[in-house]
Formats: structure tokens, sequence, C-alpha cells
């Protein structure tokens, strides 16, 4: 049984830097609160489940964060102000395009002294210059919040944290809860203080269920924001019934599933009412759209609808 | 009980793009047999062990890939070859300085429709040159070869082709093992197809210790070459017994010890005749100095003398 998620509050202390986070978080939803504008909270990445204390190893869930960078990139393009609560390392909006040796390669360096300058090739201008835009456009708007985490641990405390601060916005909040949240963990009074050494023979790892934070975000945090929850399995026959029992034990508005095999192709909005497929066409794909554009669009539409009926 | 490395081959089938790396190694090192320069492999960051077939969790091993990544650049500093053999996504040479935001932020959108240029503000310049001038040299000279894995079983079959094409090196060759590497793993045979279903109760995960590659390296695939391993514990009392008993089991040359809280500043060479410290001051580290400068410096110089010795 999954022990009860006040139970993991009580017995995880907050990661060192929470409080830092704590007011950074209030102070960027307090200024935007006054501009009034909507805000979504998308969460991003996978979660790591330490097995040591002083962690060399970590038990951890496949996700790059291409879902959740882009889109990030999205909602900044729909007006929304983003809380990109995301994984250390893991993709970033806008840097997600260009890796680290792609960007250097782009660059061409003209050595003359102290007049030395470094300038992008004129035929990799066309593909940065769009991105770099957008790029500073956000960050000059302040339209962005970066936040990162790397155990499950810190996702608790960031996630409650961030709630805290949105429930003010009402409906005008959205939380796309995109990041790939471990579902075992090691009770951290079973977990060894140092490297677990081969030696002494296989490890015995006692995992434990995480407790579910959807059931206390939706009821008790921000009943009356827009939560969207996503759901990824490796069975195609078991991903509409699993969507829709969370839809059903959560009572939240959209469960958005996905088969990792297809994922960045066909993705299905299970929502209370009905079942529909968002879908990329080869020929999409070929013009390098990418389906969260769609996603993102159709999760918009329904957070528009909700708003409304809200207000009455 | 460990499996039997051998066993371990015959269980695990190599990576799909396994024949096009191994093809590349061997002509990069062909290639650079001709010039007769020392040639290092160094391995970096760390394995991750699938605990489902479509894998979405596994266990991984704490390392950026900061060891590897920095060694890499003072060894080309030095005038060797570099074979690169990292955990996709770990942190690579010269791209480490700047991460994917740093660099954007350094970057002048100048935007004038078709004459929109794009150049490096001339206050970053100072930084980002000197590391690019070295970057565009390496790749010009063709001197470093980057090669990713990412599961433990992509390693054991890189690894051991690496070693295949390094052997006629000779002495002249040197293995810098800094990865970090599982100890234990799920078998394939006994590894679910799908993503473990947290409804039916907390998984038992049979681990299993992985082979130690160690002792086929020096032994069989690479007798004469150089041979310098990694030890990480988190327990300081450990570390030096430890290292010295991967030495006498291996037989090779050099164990580096290192804790993980103080790896960076302090590392401790284990070696078949003695111990000695590689120590990176407080004030060197202010002045922007690494520790791995004076550990390739130190492994350089032991390496020399074992190719004069090898000669006789």
């Amino acid at each position: 049984m999954a022990s009860h998620w006040e139970d993991f509050y009580a017995t995880h202390l907050p990661p060192p830097d929470f409080e830092d986070n704590r007011s950074i978080l209030k102070e960027f939803c307090e200024r935007h609160k006054k501009i009034g504008q909507r805000i979504v909270l998308i969460t991003s990445g996978g979660t790591t489940v330490p097995l040591e204390h002083n962690t060399v190893r970590f038990v951890d869930n496949f996700s790059a964060g291409t879902r959740g960078a882009a889109s990030a990139e999205y909602f900044l393009e729909h007006g929304y102000t983003v809380i990109f609560m995301h994984r250390l390392k893991s993709l970033e909006p806008f840097t997600r395009h260009f890796n680290g040796q792609k960007l250097m390669d782009m660059l061409e360096l003209d050595e003359r002294g102290p007049n030395t300058s470094i300038t992008v090739k004129p035929d990799s201008v066309d593909v940065l210059a769009p991105v770099l835009a957008r790029y500073k456009h956000a960050q000059e708007c302040g339209r962005i919040l970066y936040i990162n985490f790397t155990t499950i641990s810190d996702y608790f405390w960031l996630l409650r944290a961030a709630c805290e601060c949105l429930a003010t916005f009402e409906s005008s909040a959205l939380l796309y809860l995109a990041a790939a949240v471990s579902d075992f963990y090691v009770p951290s009074n079973e977990m060894p203080t140092h490297k677990i050494q081969s030696g002494s023979g296989v490890p015995n790892i006692q995992l434990q269920l995480v407790p579910k934070l959807l059931a206390p975000l939706v009821s008790l945090w921000v009943p009356q924001a827009f939560v969207v929850s996503f759901k990824l399995e490796t069975d195609e026959h078991i991903l509409i019934p699993k969507a829709r029992s969370a839809l059903n034990n959560y009572k939240h508005k959209l469960v958005i599933g996905n088969i990792l095999q297809t994922r960045s192709s066909r993705v299905v909005f299970v929502t209370p009412d009905n079942n529909y497929e968002v879908v990329l066409t080869r020929e999409q794909q070929l013009n390098g759209m990418e389906i969260e554009d769609g996603i993102v669009s159709n999760v918009i539409i329904s957070h528009t609808e909700f708003m409304k009926n809200s207000k009455y």
C-alpha cells in the first residue's frame, strides 16, 4: 500500500534551496497575478529515487523532457505565463533545439587579438534566429520561470509550494503535469548512508509505493484550477482504461494518454465525457511540426471552456 | 555471485548501431595508428540498468561526466588522440563549459530581414573564444572520436570493440576508465516486457552482480596497454583498501580513488608500489584550475615510464 502523502512530507526534509525557490515562486506569481494573465505550471522530466543517502545510485524514469519543454514554447506563444518545473539537465524550451556541439559548430571565430570576434555562420542564422528571437522575447518579458528538481522528494516539495501560489489564480491556473514521476521509492529511514557495496552480494532494495499527489492537489491545493495529467504506458491495451481510472479517482478534468513508442505522433485525450485522439500526420512531421502544438491548442480550448463555466 | 563476462555477452544482444560504431572505431584507430601518436580511451558518465524491456524505469549511477570530459581536454592538450566513450547526454569536452542557456544568453540578435546577423556579445568573447579555439582545433585535426552509450549492455559491447582496436597500439594505448559502471543489473531474460504496474503492488526487482570487465580487459583484450581504473566511494575508510584490492585482483597499473564529496579537489593514486595524493588547493580552485589537469599530467608521467619499460 502507498503511504499517505502527509506521511511523505513528515518523513522527508525539504531540499536545501527550498525556501529560496518558494520565495521566487511567490514573487513570480504575485507579479503576474496583477497583470491578470493565464498561468500554466508545466512539470517536465523524470524524478529520481535515491538508493543511498550519499547518493551514488538511484532509480530513474525515462524522460528527456521533450513533451514539457516543447509545450512550454507553445503556451508562451498563446500568451500564457509559464512556470517550467523540470528535472535538472532535462530539455528546456528553446535551448532544446540546439545541443552544445550543434551550437558551437554554428560559431565562427575570427581571432584578432583584442579585436577577436565570434559570429554565427550565415547559413546557420536562418535556423537559429527565429528560436533565439522567441527565447529573448520570453526572457525580456519575464513570462517564464525555471525551477528545477532532481529527486522525488524535491518534486513533492516544489509541487506543493507552486500550488499554494497558484491557488489564487482560481480557474485561470492550468496544471500540465507532464513529469514522469516515480511510482516507487526507498523510504528515507530505510536507506543506507553509504554506497551499497557489491562485495556483500546483491542488495535487497525495499521499494514502497509513492503516494499519488494528484489526490490532495485536485481536492485541496488548487480545487478551482484546470488540472491535466499524463499517462505513459508501453502496452496499448491498458492505456485508456488506466487513464479513465485516474480521472475517476482524482476527479480532475483531463488525462492525456500516450504510448512510449508512438508518443511523438499520437496521444489520446481522455475527459469525463469522451476520448479523442490528437495525431500528427507524417506530412506534418516532415514539415517540422510537433505534436505539442496540437496538444497545447486542444488543452487551451478546454481550459477556456472551463474558465467560462467556472464564472457562473 | 557475478555471472561470467562471457555469459553476459551470450545473453545480451549488441545495441542496434553496434556494427556502425565498430567500423567507426576501427577506421579511427587505423588512421591514427599510422601517425604513431599515443591514444587514450576515456570512458565517462554512468551506465543505466533498465528494469523493463520497453524501458520506462532504470537504475542509474550518479555521474555528470565532469571527470571524463575535463580529462579529455587535457589529454588533447598533451598530444594524445582521444576516444571519448561517454553516456549519451553526459558532459562532453569543450561544450561542458557552456550549457544551452548560457550560450544563448551570449548571443546578440540583429534582425534585419535577409541581412539578419547573430554575434557573440563582446564581453562574452573573452570567455568563449579560448574554448571555441580549442574545440575547433580538435575537430579540425580529427583527434577526438565521440562514441556514446546508455545501458550497461551498450557499454559492455562498445568497450570490448574499442579494446580490439586498441590492442595494436600496444603500450602506446592508455585506458582511462572513468565511467561509473553499474554493479548490479536485471538479466535480460528476467526483465518484464512492459512498464511495471504500480497497481499490482511493489515490484520485486531481482538484481544480479555485473561481471567485472577489468579482468578480461587487462589479461586478454589489451594486455600490453596502460590501464587506469577509478574507484568512487562515499566512506573514506574503505577507499584505499578497496582501490588496492582492485589492483591486486586485476593486475593493472593504477587505480585513482576518490570520495564523492571531495572528488573535485582531492584524489589518491594507488599503484602497485605506493599511494600518493593529487590535490587542488583552494587558491588553485579560485584561479579556475581543475584537478583533472593534475590528474592527467600525473597519469601521463606514469604512462611514459611504462612505455619506456615495455620496450625492453
